[in-house]
């Protein structure tokens, strides 16, 4: 595992929210709050990382991280380069190290890299340059830390005590990237009550997300619950929980709006989207007054411009 | 419908041009004039977008309307993004406009939108947030709104006076969005004789282009022409009217030099691009003296820079 | 041929190091020094190009050399665009120029075209404006000029006086524009022994490369050489060569430690990139000490910002 700290506690490389301490976590935080604005007020701007260049490496499609990414990064005064390479740490390690050692010979600072595979953030971390920052955008079904970041962020901005609130994640647990890097932030910022909702089949293995409360039962788990983080549904996964249409799944595991009653009157919705609405979330529910999926996505452009300025703030001779 | 225009008068959003009211086309042409650069200077450059935030969504390919959006924006300070969304109405409404809900919350201040289907503009500004604007940049058959201002301003350029020309619009009217765009902007400026020339299969539905002159015979309708705006030809479109061959339809339709000497001497030729070579238009036509293509194009970013200025001026708080 | 300096001596266009005077050479490689900067230390920026446009037109997929030229007009202050223009000479040579002719029409200022096929930059630079300029990054087996002047860039870094060298460029020399940008190059910069070492299949015509020596021996190729040239083998080259296996090729013509102890203790390695480890070149000595594979990589944007930097310096009324 690469080190994503320097020496001094600061930021040099984020891949995964797994192990990072609750200051940088609350730093950070804090940071992306100086740069949230109200939605239809003009983004935050400024020239912090003028000169700096960033590199986007996404080899899955993902327009909206992408975007949200290279908005952070200009709104920062950053050159920012799209590159569509095709990573891959199994066939080609090597050749793969080679684009990324001719692209910092290009003095680009920073890697956002977004990819299907385990592993090609940190492999990438481990290889580059001192002065040289790498950021996970999503990898594999195991860490999307700027999304964990966002996550926390907006739950902070409704919810300012955390310790106190239970947390239910519901959905397919066991392939999400999302649930993961959520899970880490809220354990670290202390929230005891995280509630695994979700079918039996997609249920995360037993070794993961430990001192979490398991349920199977969706009414069960969304009792009396502060916040709902609904979680994407892919087609083959609801073949693997036994509802193999969206009909059937909705049926059972859909967000509506009676069972948000479920919850606490002031309970928060949140989604990191794509959605698919009518199948896992009614679109009442995604459109009603408690969902605060569009601050979600505010925040990411804030969370990312944080990441941005603090992995690439430190740099000697910039 | 939704209003393209606000309160007091300025533009919000471009999707057409029909409606539009002469002083709003007028104030457009002029802003878009003091854009203007000759072919060979450096391109006019300001900073009145500086921190806004423009996103392209093309899905048709078009290279050249993308760029001339792209380079309008920049060339105004604002930050562009490219995006390759598939946008579709018909299948999935609400996640195109998920899409675009994403966009508006990471600050997205204009959406600039080309689409073969008609009403997807449409929908898009019917939904976004009141300080977002949207402009379409083709769709469907049906408008094409900078590009028939950028037809108009270079008419003007050529004859100040347009109420009394004669300006012919040759070839696919049927399918053509430029010729409905040319023909909102040309009767809301006054030009009066505007004659719809081209094979009866290609004529559009009798209840369009009220007032406009049909002609079924290209010599007829070229004949004291001031202006001639020729239009593209699809290859499928040529067998509709019974002219399958380049060849064919070249010999009944093709610009000719022969045919441009039956309108007046000084007039000008005109074609929205890319053209076909041979089959609409003589390449001694189009590149001889009388052409004004590539002022067209030049006029195009001047026009796409008005509009821009014009739609994210009257920001609150920007 | 179009030529490529202006009645002053200075650089419209860059299409071929062929026949270009040493003075615009050295002039070119001393620029390009002022612009390089170490590893990990902040790239060079300036605002020389402000309001200037450039076109990258790649039809080849080019990551790195598009990034590069990117990276290069960007950190001059100019806007980029990026385009997929399918340029073909053959098929469409006239719609080829429209599009050229309209992008030039909305400013663009410089074109940056990669083509697999003989003679399309070429083509363009001879029906550009005046005010133009077209550089080629890489042109069928023929020329890619950016690259010969990185090369002698790099090697004029590690071994300042280049007349007495001994320059041994291995392996598939026949269909190489690397090869043969780096020949025109350092031929005319004084080096006189320049080796071209390769199986006889992959040795170039008899009448190219007049005075360099043909080595069909790799041993004696690389005897006591000061510089060695490693190029890039395609697979179907290798078949060519009778050494249809990578793993014969490399036993037969790669690179390794072993064959390098033949150079001169301070001999320096080169590798246009992209390197197929382990068939033209073994790791240990792609990573090697003497390696300077990677200082390449940073040469080239400081070249291509020197190349951009003199042929839009020029321009009047800019």
């Amino acid at each position: 595992m690469t080190e994503q700290l320097r020496p001094d506690g600061s930021l040099r490389h984020l891949l995964t929210l797994e192990g990072l301490p609750r200051p940088v976590l609350e730093r950070l935080l804090e940071r992306a709050q100086g740069f949230v604005r109200p939605l239809g007020a003009a983004a935050a701007q400024s020239q912090a990382l003028a000169g700096r260049t960033v590199a986007n490496l996404f080899t899955e499609p993902s327009t909206r991280t992408r975007v949200s990414f290279e908005l952070a990064a200009k709104r920062l005064g950053a050159q920012v380069v799209n590159l569509e390479v095709q990573l891959s740490s199994r066939v080609k390690g090597e050749s793969m190290l080679d684009t990324i050692y001719t692209l910092e010979a290009l003095h680009v600072d920073a890697f956002v890299i977004r990819d299907a595979e385990v592993g090609v953030p940190g492999l990438v971390a481990a290889n580059v340059a001192p002065h040289v920052a790498v950021l996970s955008a999503g990898e594999a079904h195991l860490a999307h830390p700027t999304q964990g970041l966002l996550d926390a962020l907006t739950i902070q901005q409704k919810k300012p005590r955390l310790s106190g609130l239970a947390v239910a994640i519901v959905g397919d647990l066991r392939h999400s990237r999302v649930a993961r890097s959520a899970w880490h932030a809220l354990r670290t910022l202390g929230v005891s009550d995280v509630r695994l909702v979700g079918p039996p089949a997609l249920q995360p293995p037993d070794e993961e997300f430990p001192g979490g409360t398991r349920y199977t039962d969706l009414a069960a788990g969304l009792e009396a619950a502060d916040v709902i983080m609904m979680l994407r549904i892919q087609k083959e996964r609801m073949a693997e929980a036994d509802l193999p249409e969206a009909r059937r799944y909705f049926a059972a595991w859909g967000l509506t709006p009676e069972r948000l009653r479920l919850a606490r009157p002031d309970a928060i919705v949140m989604h990191p989207q794509p959605m698919n609405r009518g199948i896992e979330i009614a679109s009442e529910v995604a459109d009603g007054p408690q969902s605060v999926i569009r601050d979600q996505v505010r925040n990411g452009v804030a969370v990312r411009m944080a990441v941005l300025a603090e992995v690439l703030a430190a740099r000697e001779g910039a």
